[in-house]
């Protein structure tokens, strides 16, 4: 997905947002918008908007000092998660069809997301989307697909999203490969948030050597690309692997809820609309 | 009023809605974004959010080369409103202090306001803030003070308020002097717009002599700080007003509808607020 001119002033806010997370420091939060703001003419609208998160989140860790201001959010995150960890999988036992209770789980788990936004209530949106109607729901060609596939690529998003993740991951029975962020950008999830969720035991956990919040192939590994090149069967999870990899070839399924007006607009659905979207 | 730092990605947002109504070139807008992106270490923690939106509005016009972007939106505004004054005159005709009445009339058409904000509802407006409790009401104090006065400074605010403005102007019933911006700057009221709204029947209008959204006094013209300066009773319409005049002298009377977060904290009440508040 492009960078649309919405995101110019939101790319202001969210280093706002962040800054303020990883430090008290009001000169320091000052330096961060002086800084950002001189970055915006050097963001061309043809790059895709984690390209230049990526820039800003790394600008508030260097002038902030620190590199992983989610740290501590991150970790509450995946807590509260785990806790709720036993009611996700009881929704699921009582459903009639447990693979698409187990898709919903894991797009209410997609609310985990500090970078557009801070406000939400975990257990109320489980609620949600596990009655809300799919803006757009390609289930039918994701079971054809998933019944023929050998393996699974589930590129992950956010840290405590991880949680919701495994619920569908261990619906789904077949080999899964789950990929993290190779370092902390955001809250997006990492080897460490992952292990902490029990991904580790549903799956092989696997960086995708990104340092960007979302999958932006030219910055993945050599490993990571021969893999996602070879998948037959990929998940994509979340607005920001949503704007990496929408203009990516098949077989992705992307699972997101929107929480933003420009992705909501760019796919042609509404604002907190829950999304299974193929790529065919 | 000081520069917080959620103005920052404000004034980014304001610079964005400004060069849309300006111009539909995209190239350009993003120029706009650019540049206002390179303005903001310019802009101290310690001045007010006013002189930097004199200096962002100016740079549309720059970029855009539209000089009153704003220019249909103000007149349409001033249209509606006048379609509007009758309703308003019979809303002071019925009611028990008529004064108090004309002030919430005068506060209800401060929503007419592009800068934080382009969606609202007049009609609704007026009702709600005809039966709104003030959050602060120096009521008692505005009433001593205006008796007393021989003549009245009221600072106007945007175009289509001044109808509003009228209202309370007709009610007080004592000379006054209604002060506009010199030029166009977002949907402020120049002198143009004070007589389409028919203030030169019943005031004097002065330009303040400022191009800034808001009476910012050392961009002030040495005709109009010498009346301000011996004004025994000042209305202050609005927020702009408000953040270049809260730290002046008394008398000033701010009366004005709370439109944003930041504005809300510094004066230490909700967001959607109504203020009748005297600097004594």
């Amino acid at each position: 997905m492009k960078t649309y001119l919405d995101c110019f002033p939101c790319f202001l806010e969210q280093a706002l947002r962040a800054a303020r997370i990883a430090t008290d420091d009001e000169k320091k939060i000052k330096k961060v918008l002086d800084e950002v703001g001189m970055m915006l003419r050097n963001i061309p609208l043809e790059s895709t908007p984690p390209e230049s998160g990526k820039m800003i989140y790394n600008k508030v860790s260097e002038i902030t000092g620190n590199l992983d201001p989610y740290r501590e959010i991150k970790t509450e995150s995946t807590k509260k998660a785990l806790s709720l960890y036993p009611s996700l999988k009881s929704h699921v036992e009582k459903s009639n069809d447990r693979l698409l209770t187990a898709i919903r789980i894991a797009i209410a788990g997609n609310v985990i997301d500090f970078g557009p936004n801070l406000g939400f209530d975990l257990e109320d949106e489980i609620e949600e989307v596990l009655d809300k109607d799919f803006a757009i729901c390609d289930y039918g060609s994701f079971k054809d697909r998933f019944n023929e596939a050998h393996e699974i690529l589930y590129i992950g998003d956010n840290a405590g999203e991880c949680v919701f993740d495994r619920v569908l991951i261990e619906e789904m029975k077949k080999p899964v490969i789950y990929v993290v962020r190779d370092v902390p950008i955001i809250n997006d999830a990492t080897y460490e948030d992952a292990v902490q969720a029990g991904i580790d035991q549903v799956a092989t956990i696997l960086s995708s050597g990104t340092d960007a919040p979302g999958t932006i192939l030219k910055t993945c590994s050599a490993e990571f690309k021969k893999i996602y090149d070879s998948s037959e069967f990929i998940i994509s999870k979340g607005q920001g692997n949503y704007e990496a990899l929408s203009n990516e070839r098949c077989p992705i399924f992307f699972l997101l809820k929107i929480k933003c007006r420009v992705i909501a607009d760019d796919i042609g659905v509404g604002e907190g609309e829950i999304i299974l979207k193929g790529t065919e």
